[in-house]
C-alpha cells in the first residue's frame, strides 16, 4: 500500500480534480491517491510572476501534510516551479511533472518535441531543457498559439490545431517523441498519436507514475547538493 | 495483470535467477516475472567483442517469445547492447537498463557517477552518455578495479573499495546520485548508500520497475527514427 | 542624470547599506542610488526554499516603486532569484548579479571560477551556469566551507582560506578570471587578487555598473520571449 | 609496399567489389587492395537488427585472416557497425567508413552534412555524430527518400533529387562540405559537387585513403580504453 | 575623468569618425574619446585575408600609444580580429567589439540573432560563437546579401531588408535580442527594433560603455592564460 | 608524382628543415618535398603577438608560390595561426598542423590529450579544441613546464618529464590517444608512447600524410563559407 499527494500548483479546484482523475486512471492497485489545492496563489501559472506567487502557499502545504502517510510527492504543473524548495524541505520523493516526463521520453526514441500553448512560453521551455542539460535530445519546442480561453471554445480546432503542430514535429523537426506541455490538449492524446504515428506523453499521467516507481522504490532525492535542507534562520 | 519479460544477454543462467530475483523484490503485486536465458552467447559481457556475439540469440529470443503474452521486455545488461535492434523488431516496450537507470537518477540530483569494474571500460561508459546526449549531468564514471573473481573472493574488501569510490564520487567528483553500474557490487548497495549519504540505484530493480511503468501507461517505443522496422530481406 | 534602484533579496537592512555602499564607490557622477530593503522575507538566503519567500516582497517593492523615476533595477543578490519574474512586470531594465558578473567575466578570460560558501550551495551554482550555456567558460566552482559566522569571527583565517582557494582555482583549475560569489568575501578582493594574480569580480560593483550601463544606453530587457507580460488573472 | 584489406560488411559480392574499384582509383602505387565478402549475413544494411546479424561473421573475418600479411583494415559500411569489436581484437589499424570521413571533412569547412536513403536512418546518423561528439560541425542529415531499388531504376531522377538536396544542404543548412552517406549516389558524386559548389566526399575512397595513411604512419588503435582486447572466456 | 581610446582595425578615416560619434553619442560626462585610424592595412575588413593585414598596424598604434595616458583600448571592428595579441601587449583593458556586445546581449533575454552582410560570412560569425562557448545562446545568423556598396546606393531598400531579417529573427528563429553585425545598418537600428519588437545592440555604442565601465571598475584582462604577455624574440 | 610544399610559420631556417625531414621520414615514394621559411617574422611562435606578425609573411609566400606546380601546403605550426587566410588565397588544399592531427587523434580513440610547453599556453589551446567543436574528445592539455630552452639543455630531463606527462595522461586523464603539441619533445615519441601504452602523433609527420591524402584525393577546402575568396580592395 502506497500513498501518492499530489499538490497542485494553481489555485482552481477543477483542475486539481482533472490531474486526480488522471492519476485514478493508471495508478497501481495498491496506490491511495489524494490531491489538494493550496488555498492562495494565482488561479493558473503562466508567467514566471504567477510561478513566484504560488510556490510559498505550496510549500506551506508540503510543510503541513504529514509526510510519515504519504510516499511520495507529485507537483502538479508542467513549470516545475517551486520543485528545488519543495525537495529541500520533504522526506519523501518529489515529483517533478516536467523533469519526469522528459525522464521518460529520453527512454522512447531520439529527440522528443514539446507542445505548449503561446510563443513567449517557448523560450522558459527552452531554458529549462538547457537547464536540464538535455539540450542534444530535443527536436523542438512549438506553441499552438490558442489561448486556453480559445482552446476551451474551440474543440475542434484545437484538436485539428494540435494535430498539425504533432505531424510537423514528427516530419519537419525530427521528433520521435511528443510532450503535451499544454494541459488542454491532454483530451486530444489520443487522436494526435494516431496522427503523428508517434507516443505522445501526457505529464499527469507520465509522472504520476514516476511518483509511484520512486515510492516502490523506496528512493529519495539526493540531499546531499542541490536539494540539501535549508538551515533554519529568521524570516520577516 | 502485467507480465514483464527479463532477457539476459549473457548466457549464465545463475546471473539471470538474480535479475529475476531483484525484480520479484520491487515488481508490483500484478506483475508476473519470466526470465530467460538464451542459449548462445558469451557466459559473461565485458567487451564490444563479447556484446557482438550476445547479440544475435537475444534477437532470436525475442523473435520466438508471443510478444501479445507479455507487456515489456527487460534486456538484462547494463551494457545496453542490442537494444536499439531489439525495439527495431519489437512490438511491446523493450527497457535498456543503462538507459532507464540513468533516466530515473537525472530525477534525484544535479549529477551522477557510475561505478564500474576494470579502468578500459571507463571509455565505453562515457562513450555511451554521451551518446545519450548526458554528458553535462555525468559527474564521474569510476572503475573499482576489482576482476569479478576478486569481488567473489573478497567480500570485505569489495565492498570496502566500493565505499571508498561512492565517497570520492561524493567528495571529489560533486555527485548526487550513484549508479551501480557493476553487478557484483549491488549486495553493497545499503552499505554505499549509507556511507556515502547520497542515493545508490540498482540498475537492475530500477529498470524493472521503469518497465512496469511503461506496460502500465500502454507506451510504446516510438517506430518513426531510431527503432523504425527493419525492411525484410536475405541473410546469407 | 540617472538612477539606479538596488533591491536587496533578503531583509537585513546591514546588507542593503553594504551594497549601497559598494555601488556608491564605483558609480558615475551622475547616478543616483537608492537601496531598498524589503519588509518581509528571510534575513539571509542560503537555499531555494530562502529564495521561495524572498521573491514575493521583492515584486510588490517592484510593483509599488515608480518606474518613471529610476532607470534601472540592480536585484541585490548573487542566487538571481526573481529576475525573470521582476523582469516581466518591469518597464525599466532589471540587473541580475550573477548574469552581470558572468557577462562581464566572459570578456577578461578564457574561464573563470566561482566561490562560493558551502558546498551543497555548488550545485545550484552548477546549475545556473548550465542554464545560462556558459558551461564551456567555466573552469570550476570551490566553496570556502566556512560559515558566515566563521568568517565573521575569524577574519584572518577566512582570508587565507581565500587565498588558498584563488590560487588552486588558477593553478589546478585554469580559472583566470575569478569571481567572488559569496559576499562575505568581499572585503578581501584586493589581497586575492594579488596573490591569485588574476582578476577578481565583486558582483555588486561589477552588476551596478551594468546597470548604469542599460540605463545609459537605454537599452531594455526582451518582452518577446522569457520577460513577456504576465496576463492579468485572478489571485487566491 | 603495403597491403590494405577490405571487408564489406554485408554479403554482396557485387558491392564488395564496387568498393575494391573505389578503393584501386585512388590508391597509392605501392598498395596491394583486397576485398573480402563475409560468407553469412544481410545482403544489404540497413538497420541495427541488420548489423546485428552481419557482425559476427566479419569478426570471424578479421581473426581468419593473417594479420601479419596485412597493414591496415577498412570495415566497408558507412555505419560503422562492428568497429568496436574488430579493434579489440585486430592488431594491425581497422578503418571506420564514417568515423574517417567525418574526420576528413572536419578539415576542409565549418560544417558538414550527410546524405542518407531514407527519413528513418537520420535519427541514427545523428545518434552516430552525437556520440561521436560532433554535433557542433554537423549542418544536417538529409534523406534522399529513394530506396536503393527506386535509385536503380531511376538514374536521371536520382541525379536531379541528389543535387537538389545537395543545394539545400548548402543554401540552408549552412553546409560547406557534403558526405555521400549513400552509396547508390556515389556514381553522381562530380555532378552534385559542381551543382551545389562545394566538396563532396565519397566514403570508400576517403576511408580507404586514411587506411593507408595509418598503415604508412605505423600508427594504430588506442589499446587503454575504448578497444581493450577481450579477456578469454567461455562462448556457449 | 578617464580616456578611451577607439582604434579602427581597418584604414578608412570616415569609418574612424562614425565610431567617434557613436561613443559620443553615449559617454559618460567624464569621458574623454580619442579615435585612431592606422596608418596601413586594409580600407575595409571583410575576409580572414583582410584581417590579416590590419593587425600589424593596429599592434603597431598599440606599441605607441602611451598607456599611462589612456584608460582602455576599444578595437573597432565587429570581427575582433587582433583582440588577443593586442591584449597580451596591453596594460589597460581591450576591449574587443563582438565579444562585449554578445556578453551585453546575453543579459537581455534568452537567445540574440547577428545580422550580417553577406552568406560566406555567416560560417565566420558561427565560429567566433563556437570558440566563444556561446552556441546555446545562438538563435541565428543571418546574411542581408546586400553589399555595402549596395546599401549605400538604396537606404529605404536596405531598411527593408534589415525589417524583414529582424522580424524573421524573432518569428522564426526565436530570437530576443539583435545584433548589428553589420555597420552599414547601424543608421536603422531604431526602425528595425520597432519593427521587431525586440532590443537591438549596435555593437560601438555598447562596447564602448563597456569599455568606460571596465574603466571605471579597475579591472583588466587575466594575464595568467590566454593573454600571457609575449616573451621578448627576434624578428626578422 | 605530387608536390607538397611545407610553409613554416617562424623564420627559423633549422626548424624548416627538421620538418622536411620528418615529411621526407614519411612520404609516398612519388611525393616530391619542398620546405619555404619566410623571410620576415619571429624566429619562433609562443604567442598571439608572434602569430600577428608571422601571417602577413606566409601569406606573402603563398601568393608568390606557384600553385599549379604545387599539390598541398603545409602550414608548419601547431598554432594553426594564417589558417583561414591562407585558404581564402589557395586553390590548392592548406593542411593545418593541428587540425589535421585532431582529425587522426579522432579515428584512434575516444579521447585525446595534448602536451604543450607552458602553462599559459593551455589556455589558447583550449579554445582551438572549443573553436574546433571538440571538447567532448579532450581529455586534457597539459603543460611541460620547460622552455624550450631548458629542453635543449636536459634532453633526459625532458624526456623523463614528457614520459611522466604522458602517464598522467593516460592514468588520471583518461586519455587514449596523446598529441605531441610540443615540437622538442618530437625526438622522444617512441620512449614516451611505449611507456604510456598509447598512440602518439607527432603532428609535423600526421599532417604531411594528411597533404599527401587530399592532394591524391583531389579534394579541396570548400570555398563556399569560411574559405571564400576575399573580394579585392585597395590595401594603405
Amino acid at each position: 500500500m502506497k500513498k501518492v499527494l499530489i499538490v497542485n500548483l494553481n489555485t482552481t479546484e477543477n483542475m486539481t480534480e482533472k490531474m486526480k482523475e488522471a492519476a485514478i486512471s493508471v495508478k497501481d492497485e495498491d496506490t491511495e491517491v489524494e490531491a489538494i489545492t493550496p488555498e492562495h496563489g494565482p488561479v493558473t501559472i503562466e508567467s514566471s510572476y504567477d510561478e513566484a506567487f504560488a510556490i510559498p502557499p505550496v510549500l506551506k502545504v508540503i510543510e503541513e501534510i504529514d509526510q510519515e502517510d504519504a510516499d511520495a510527492i507529485l507537483l502538479g504543473c508542467f513549470c516545475d516551479a517551486g520543485v528545488p524548495a519543495a525537495r529541500e524541505i520533504a522526506d519523501i520523493p518529489v515529483i517533478a511533472m516536467e523533469e519526469a516526463t522528459l525522464s521518460i521520453a529520453l527512454t522512447l526514441g531520439n529527440k522528443f518535441s514539446i507542445m505548449t500553448e503561446k510563443k513567449p512560453r517557448v523560450a522558459m521551455k527552452e531554458l529549462h531543457i538547457r537547464r536540464a542539460g538535455l539540450m542534444e535530445r530535443l527536436a523542438s519546442i512549438r506553441p499552438l498559439g490558442l489561448s486556453v480561453a480559445d482552446m476551451d471554445e474551440n474543440p475542434e480546432k484545437t484538436k485539428q490545431e494540435g494535430i498539425k503542430l504533432a505531424e510537423k514535429m514528427v516530419e519537419k523537426d525530427g521528433a520521435e517523441v511528443l510532450i503535451m506541455g499544454c494541459a488542454a490538449m491532454a483530451g486530444y492524446k489520443d487522436e494526435v498519436e494516431e496522427a503523428a504515428g508517434a507516443p505522445v506523453l501526457d505529464p499527469t499521467a507520465t509522472a504520476f507514475k514516476v511518483a509511484e516507481l520512486t515510492a516502490d522504490l523506496g528512493i529519495q532525492h539526493s540531499k546531499v547538493g542541490l536539494y540539501h535542507p535549508p538551515s533554519p534562520k529568521e524570516f520577516k
